[in-house]
């Protein structure tokens, strides 16, 4: 089996290789520079790791693993149109640089990419992949689609939220691990396994975005600290600090809504979370999902020496904070 | 072998019968709302008339011609957006009901509707169905590319006009006739055969539209004559107009363009056209195409009688004016 940072090789590797056509330009440039701008490439490689698990040989795999990426950097370009962002791991986004009818068709083409990849696969296993693929892509339009719809309520429950980032996020990364499973040969029932670790970690790694944003390194996060307070995102601590708090706290909370004075906002309601113990709260959630994903992994019929690497990596994943 | 009419009808019940999930609603509602404004199901009737020349049982193909349909709705929804289009069919688009975020992600759950009708395909058929979809799905993504590019443009040729209406237009008439003869059994050269009567055909229709917009009968042509006129749009005949006029013809075209006097706009125009035959050789470069589309039909391996529906429709389709 390969190492995690090996994997990674491969999918950068294979990811330089892929030749889009030239012409017209500005349909395809858009689809190199968004696969060029990096990222942790975690789907594929979670990918591909799940395929060695039944088969040696990762490369049986990568068609699906640029599939995944392809199809990921695709909803990247389209969900930054929707939420009118201008940046994308620090450079301009795609609409941005080439305009928003530019990108809503490279967007639109690059689906079309990574089903060609798909298509790549063995006849043997390809309908099962396709399945695969096409029900996680639904769920991560679902996902979209509610994450949008939510900004628009102040209703939303912690179930729905759950829901919501188990669609948009963690649907994809489940989806990646059971399409290596089934490119790999996996049983039915050990690609449903790999699914459900992928899903549930998915939501721990969301859950841990969450956390991190109010209580992470600022040097380490990546991003910056207090950003979804600032912007008064409904993540999972301010819908649970919604959920528990009282008579003037609840009232402190709104007032801080509309403060532009971001420090004293983040302090403000840093000291809320604190005192209702939100930060506790969400570790709770977050590690239940993780149990609910470790245990999906105990069921997969491996040798548990094989799942080192995979456990390894969604504990590194999970220790961004320190 | 069913009539054309049979065909419409068992695609029509098709359609109807399609569910999509109940929620989210905003997402799933414009899905079912544009594949439900009708329309002459033009593309999947081929498709399944092109696999009744090989297999009589045309609901094997019936997921294939679902999943043209839905490709080209999605298409539709999008290219909606980019032109900034209100109506469609007579009815609101759907960024004008649902607006253009929701617009945007309804259009990409579409392509993965459409991609999981095509996995319904028995598993011998799958792959090269899925080639033929994706190549035919990439082929109208590089046209509207080309054709948001040529309206920035003064000096499209006619050879770059006629590769954008193949792309845009004609690739999708190609690839429905090209997927149904997959499905339906034939062999490659056949359904090549086939694709290349389709994508001709196609151009022929699109130049045919270029020709009514001005000279159509306006009770019958069911769009405003002259509507291309009005607007400059860069069709086949103004593109002739263009290349063919000199002098004072030149000077009195470009002094048209802005006009906002339509009647006297058309008039204007429309008397240049007829000075330099423009209609005339725009017939003549039609005809180019029918002839190459008739030409391939011939070589497909059928017995000749059971061509004649098709081409009772090709007939009927170019023959809107009367």
């Amino acid at each position: 089996m390969h190492t995690i940072f090996e994997l990674q090789q491969l999918i950068e590797e294979a990811i330089k290789k892929v030749e889009y056509p030239a012409h017209p330009s500005k349909l395809y440039e858009p689809i190199s520079y968004i696969m060029r701008l990096g990222g942790k490439r975690i789907r594929p490689v979670l990918l591909l790791l799940s395929s060695e698990f039944f088969n040696n040989d990762a490369t049986k795999a990568i068609e699906a693993a640029l599939a995944i990426e392809t199809f990921h950097n695709f909803t990247l370009i389209h969900d930054d149109i929707m939420d009118n962002a201008p940046l994308r791991r620090g450079q301009d986004t795609v609409h941005i640089k080439w305009g928003v009818n530019n990108a809503i068709l490279s967007g639109d083409v690059m689906m079309v990419e990574a089903n060609k990849h798909l298509t790549n696969l063995d006849s043997g296993v390809l309908k099962n992949a396709l399945h695969c693929f096409n029900t996680t892509a639904q769920g991560v339009c679902e996902g979209q689609q509610l994450d949008m719809e939510f900004e628009q309520r102040n209703d939303v429950s912690i179930v729905e939220y759950v829901n919501m980032i188990r669609l948009k996020t963690a649907v994809l990364v489940g989806g990646a691990m059971k399409l290596g499973a089934i490119v790999g040969g996996a049983s039915e029932e050990d690609a449903n396994h790999l699914y459900d670790f992928g899903e549930n970690f998915g939501i721990a790694f969301q859950l841990q975005d969450d956390i991190l944003d109010v209580y992470g390194d600022p040097v380490k996060f990546g991003k910056q600290v207090g950003g979804d307070i600032i912007s008064n995102k409904q993540t999972f601590l301010l819908l649970k600090l919604k959920e528990l708090a009282q008579g003037d706290d609840l009232a402190l909370l709104e007032a801080q809504y509309p403060n532009t004075d971001y420090p004293a906002k983040i302090e403000s309601i840093t000291k809320l979370y604190n005192s209702y113990k939100i930060r506790e709260l969400a570790v709770t959630e977050m590690k239940r999902s993780l149990e609910i994903a470790f245990t999906a992994l105990e069921k997969v019929s491996i040798e548990a020496v094989k799942k080192n690497e995979l456990i390894a990596l969604a504990e590194s994943l999970l220790d961004r904070e320190h």
